[in-house]
């Protein structure tokens, strides 16, 4: 079987929906995974890591680790341990201290406490990332979009909903994600992060270069805004898949899945785009999804690719089977 | 070769120095090695845990668990991420708010966090020890004398220098180990913890049992308060042997080493014991140790086993080359 590389673009859920769809692949393809991972993330349990100690969010990093994890049940647990969460500790409450003194640990996941301990130790998050792929067994590669943390910034139309009109800059990925207002435009701090030097060689020796399902302007778009990474994904001589989402979310309320693919080219006009893979019953007008596809010169692929529970999640062993025959089509 | 299945009972350092040396003797001995470590710790990082969070102190498992792990590189650097210690972060220092709240992780091992979790996250120390042990791929288990944490208290004499004389409780691990005074008895709270079933077991089925060396009152003599572990200790078919320190610790300062195996018989009389190793430099009156040694049964075993730059540490080669034609000797 010819083996396929595979570099899979994304944050946190989205980018775990992808993987995990690409190991349902496997029986049918020999691949070989890399997932390209934002550090943008500011908030919860990463928020909390990078503000107090630097370094990389690890959250992100963390949920592709654990959706690549290898099969044999110690490496499952060890997932489950990297994925376990320290609740508010019975006995911190007991003592009747302040929260944050006596529960120094509620709320990190334990992965995320890792893979800080291991980019300290080893000083840099690609050997910290591979160590931790060794520790799970991962069938893939984890890379960070840029050795260096980012952040996410937004210009946000009615960010305030009293003041619909007002054009306001949102500051932070979580921000971002929960505005409700109608994003704008959106940039890096820095403007031009440094790319993963790892990440730009994959890319460049990827047979396949997917993007999305994921949170479209915090999870899928930052890889875009990295200088070097767009340069790589443009002059890559992969094929290029995008895969779209179920539902807006609520940062991207009001945009059809057409405008998703509109915004793709928006941010870096010179993509072209060979595949794009949407849930058949998502796409409410494949006509205008179809023209959006075309002027990116895809083709747009449908096949049901949702949980049958009508939660807006896509089903890894169904997207698995829609991708498939994509993937392992000749060019 | 016949396999001889070796338990070595203590708490942290002289554990770490007992176990490594045992590693030592396997090219010539097929040595079935478990470590049983004291649950006593109420300091530092695992003070901290413990105080928190509940469940055992994982500080001196995490010591025994790095011990005894693999020799593989990736092994070898997950066993170096357990021993990783947060330091205090630059970021939160700069921030200047207050070092609870900003700091939470400082001078936690990152193997204690990840043993926290494992126990959190199995619902058992047991289970999550083994884990361990596999993510370190250790050559040997790590069980805890008790599923339960203890308290250690010591009445002590002129703990106060002041009052020479005034004999004072001294609580917890920590301070009995600091104690300026002299320690008249040492007890347990809960008084008579369960023993760990497993540690049981191992005693049971051991070919050696192997006590000392480590902090006489709070790494090793604990074990003999633990009613189930003492019963099976006397009534193992193993043989026994004692490996003194190199000098007195604070906690027992005053102590000759036929000082320290005269405790043993005291804490539980029935202990019969059939080799006392001691290294030739450090017994001042062999006589007397002697005359110790044979009063428990045994014979004394002399060899140089420290560390030849002056420093009073175990060198594991040294006690493990001394090791070999004891454990390996027949009955």
């Amino acid at each position: 079987m010819t083996v396929r590389k595979v570099v899979a673009f994304g944050g946190g859920h989205g980018l775990s929906a992808s993987l995990r769809a690409l190991r349902h692949c496997v029986p049918e393809l020999d691949l070989d995974i890399t997932a390209v991972v934002t550090v943008g993330d500011d908030g919860g349990s990463s928020g909390r890591l990078r503000a107090e100690r630097g370094g990389l969010p690890p959250g992100d990093l963390r949920q592709a680790l654990v959706a690549l994890a290898g099969d044999h049940p110690a490496t499952r647990r060890s997932a489950g341990l990297f994925q376990h969460r320290f609740a508010a500790a019975a006995v911190a409450a007991d003592a009747g201290g302040p929260a944050a003194a006596t529960d120094a640990l509620a709320g990190h996941a334990v992965g995320n406490l890792v893979l800080c301990g291991l980019m300290e130790l080893l000083g840099d998050p690609v050997a910290a990332l591979d160590h931790a792929g060794a520790m799970l067994g991962a069938v893939g590669r984890v890379l960070p979009m840029s050795r260096q943390p980012v952040g996410i910034e937004a210009r946000v139309r009615g960010a305030d909903a009293a003041h619909p009109d007002e054009v306001r800059t949102v500051r932070g990925q979580h921000q971002v994600a929960v505005t409700s207002g109608r994003v704008e435009s959106l940039r890096l701090t820095p403007a031009a992060p440094a790319a993963c030097a790892e990440a730009v060689a994959a890319v460049s020796e990827a047979d396949w270069l997917i993007f999305g399902p994921g949170s479209w302007y915090t999870s899928v778009l930052p890889h875009l805004l990295v200088p070097g990474l767009a340069d790589a994904i443009v002059s890559s001589p992969a094929r290029r898949l995008v895969t779209l989402n179920l539902v807006a979310e609520k940062e991207t309320l009001g945009l059809s899945l057409a405008d998703h693919l509109a915004t793709l080219h928006r941010y870096l006009s010179e993509l072209k785009v060979d595949v794009v893979l949407a849930d058949s019953r998502a796409v409410g007008d494949p006509e205008a999804v179809e023209r959006a596809a075309e002027s990116l010169g895809a083709r747009l692929f449908l096949a049901p690719v949702a949980v049958t529970d009508g939660t807006p999640r896509h089903d890894p062993a169904a997207l698995g089977a829609a991708l498939v025959p994509v993937l392992g089509a000749d060019r």
